[in-house]
């Protein structure tokens, strides 16, 4: 689980909650056709965009980046490193045993297995990078999207909230408190697209850009494989991969894997 | 028919409808003249930019995304591996008799059918599809251009109206109403472009990468068959242009058809 | 001539012009000074960012836009089509004697009567298309500045008036009239960037594009008879540049060459 | 010298100031504290961004705008193609006599001269083509940046004004005029943008943009000595760089040299 | 040390203090609930963004630019071409006693120590070059980021001082302290991005641009010395990479090197 968004989330609602509460009358905020106004637009603007099932597979998307974790390249590195070790030792056929928990990995060991020769196992990994890439931006955009509609439904709403206002602007008096609710709309729409809908938009690509570090990772090493690399290239080859912190971590072994 | 783009479109009318009409008078909303300058100025836009086909064109491609379905990737693919078997058992003479309702395919098989060699079928296929990308952005550029046209020409009846108000200010008690009239084209510019335009315009982006994704899929099944690919290698070609859904749903047959 | 785009422009002028008769008073609306510093700015900034002679040229340019046509692709196909048969009658020689209109088309067919080879040909022509959209794109560049340029000059207007009205605030019934004409110039800039200078800034851009479908065109059929091309193949690769719509109008005199 | 860009300076400057004598009272725009807000903090956030020596540098470039003059290109294809007959007539080593002022044309010939071969030269040429473009961004983000900076500071010291104004208004009489005072530094800000920084920005991208196009003209022709190219493909080769205007001066010439 | 930054930072701060203390009482721009607003939520966005180690890794490699220095490129080519001598005289094996400070070259130079092909160091020097750029992004992308967060949240809190404000207008006189108090989080906002998140956002990616410049003359280095270049065509093909002003620095030293 991503403990850093769940703690950002929690902190920056917790933030403005204080400024609401130290101001005193929290239900000066509370305004329902308000926050309909504003949530029930961007929503709208998200089924035009979107097919029923991008909307609901975003969402799903968008649940899998708190809950799954993506290996540490690192991590990744090592196991490349023995899977190449037994496909010198027992040959390429024996990667058919190797199961490896991502269906990525799992379905270039099998490319390997079957024998594909090495071109096709690049044309076709490529692009099935490049293809999930493309998959994963739908979720981006509809983020993205979500963090533009919603301060524009906001200021949709204060526009009518004031034209109201304005047209009957029997008793002065009343001016403050009409604008006051006038401005919710806008300040819903402002927190929803900086708090949630940006950050969000801006997380799923940064996850998306780990993913395709990683799968570069596992497509140079299944590359590697049916190249017959030798063990000193192709560890440099996948060290490539890791940022420098990443690198000391696999050090040691990379240099006991050198001397075998 | 999209019904994902209908359901946006007239519950987002509905919400900002009930908005007003919570407000109490509705007629406060209604300006004709506010009206004629949003929606004529944004329309006068339009035709200054394009030629009055391309603006027709744009229309009829418009409606089209909601009544016009797009096949899933995966029933293509399906039909590509039936007619992929057909070529092999009865030669590429057989696909002469192949008529799919898409056009680019039928294409694709005409030029099999015709002996056109690999390399030229690929050049002319891959061409037709960047051309037809190309063609498909004038649409997505009118309906941006409109989603930026009609808030500032709201913003331009906005200034009239101010104008027009703060030179004969002779009256205080007019200063409400009049702003408030002045307002109501910034909201009818707001409205159109976040709830319509802007949509409509990232719908057709969507619609255009989505037919992309299908025409890769018949180009690359097209020069499979030209290259006599063996099942395996073809259908693992295809299988990389579903998202991870779609191929669960093709497994059982791909499997089947490996087998073959 | 682009009819079009008058209209467009009349007609946005029309509209804005109503909008202000309705409201009364029409001299409210003429500020001769505040005129002068939005078109004045903008015209300046044009200067400072372009040599005397882009600026004339981009004029020169922006006026072709409005009286010369181009030729309808499918148009140009059938006379490319007709000359490649010359080209296979009586040699590439005798295409020193075909004098098209366009400029580029006569380069193109000179190079082919030199006796230039394939590569050559493409090089030259390459370079050349990809030279003149860079050339285009100063003037799209000037008008999408002086859409930039406008607002904020109206911008700087209202604020020079803004600062004075506040100035000198002896009198609070003049405050209104003063606020009025500071507004004017913000409505002037955006008039005229949101009429005028964004959409033929977007037109110049659109008839680039074209252009350089008319001249990919014209390279595709210079390197198909260079080629030697047979008459289905030939037609085929041109074909690919036109529209679904555009098609159909050369279907039945593509049948009939196809069979020739 | 650059004489356009001398008119559109002086010319915007005028303008801004005949507006603000015309209000009357010329000191009320007058406020140091103001300008130096809005100047320091523009200045300050070049100094965080670039190192020292880099915005001396930019400095420097930007005087080299007005004083410097690049050679037209029908100028130095001229050169060129005697050069070549040079080259043609008493080898390439004659070369090592030529000294063209442009520092990148002499490089060229020197490496014509020393015998390096056309792949090395080619290598060479684009590279400092395309590190050239790439040291020349560093002046023109620098001005943009301060585009953006200068109203960012405007509105920093507008925010600061009206505080101060909101926090004491004691007496009602004083609020106009602090606003206005409040107000110049947004008026500052947006003048220095849009008459100075942006302009000048735009100004270095499209010499820039020349540069490029002279150096590609000059690279083509070192690259057509070294292939040793016949007279008519060598100028046509020159040719396609000129814009048609440009080419029109040259064509008598050319006419002769082809015959030559 | 970066001096400039420095003086930037202060420089920029110290004219903001000025503009405040001028305006006599400083206490009203002191707001420690506003300030946490801005702050707390432009983090709380990071962290929604970002995971922990990115953000722990960010304010490091945001230190390091204050810290670090680069080598200027003049030196790094006067290096290299000391150690191409040494690889020329001694063997690439000699290298291997080679270490230089820089983990870029100190790991270019193993390659060549121990044997691998210079297609093999090409392909894995440019992927490392690639992959570090693209690690430095998230850094850019952080504070960024930060600058876009922290105006928005200046106008979250100026909102939810507002609403506070023209819900409660029972007394008159409150209103102008009231909103001067709402203003400051937009105050913050805008001095905290303009002045300190943008800039070093911007001197973030200058950085990055002056390392890629590095490795990439290193890279250059490694590659001519395995290609085994001769003396002259190697200083040529790292001088590329100086400046105008740095290679002046390095010609005396050229000349004699290439006469050697």
């Amino acid at each position: 689980m991503d403990i850093a968004t769940i703690i950002g989330l929690i902190g920056g609602t917790f933030l403005i909650s204080i400024a609401i509460f130290l101001g005193g009358n929290v239900s000066t905020f509370v305004n329902l056709p308000g926050l309909l106004i504003v949530v029930g637009g961007t929503v709208a603007t998200c089924f035009i965009k979107f097919s029923m099932s991008d909307v609901i597979n975003s969402v799903r998307v968008a649940m899998k980046v708190f809950t799954v974790k993506i290996d540490p390249p690192d991590q990744i590195m090592e196991k490349m490193v023995s899977i190449a070790k037994v496909a010198k030792e027992r040959g390429l056929m024996a990667l058919e045993n190797e199961k490896p928990d991502d269906e990525f990995a799992s379905k270039a060991f099998q490319f390997l297995a079957d024998g594909f020769d090495e071109e096709q196992i690049k044309a076709l990994l490529k692009k099935d990078v490049n293809l999930t890439i493309q998959r994963h931006t739908v979720g981006q955009m509809m983020f993205k999207g979500m963090g533009a509609s919603a301060p524009a439904f906001g200021m949709i709403g204060t526009l009518i909230g004031l034209v109201q206002m304005l047209a009957n602007m029997a008793n002065p008096q009343d001016i403050g408190p009409a604008m006051a609710v006038a401005l919710l709309t806008t300040l819903y729409g402002a927190v929803l697209a900086n708090l949630i809908f940006i950050p969000l938009a801006d997380k799923l690509a940064l996850r998306s850009q780990q993913e395709q570090i990683t799968k570069n990772l596992i497509m140079d090493a299944t590359l590697g494989i049916a190249r017959g690399l030798s063990g000193m290239v192709f560890q440099e080859t996948l060290k490539i991969h890791l940022s420098p912190k990443e690198r000391l971590k696999v050090v040691p072994k990379t240099k006991s894997g050198g001397s075998a």
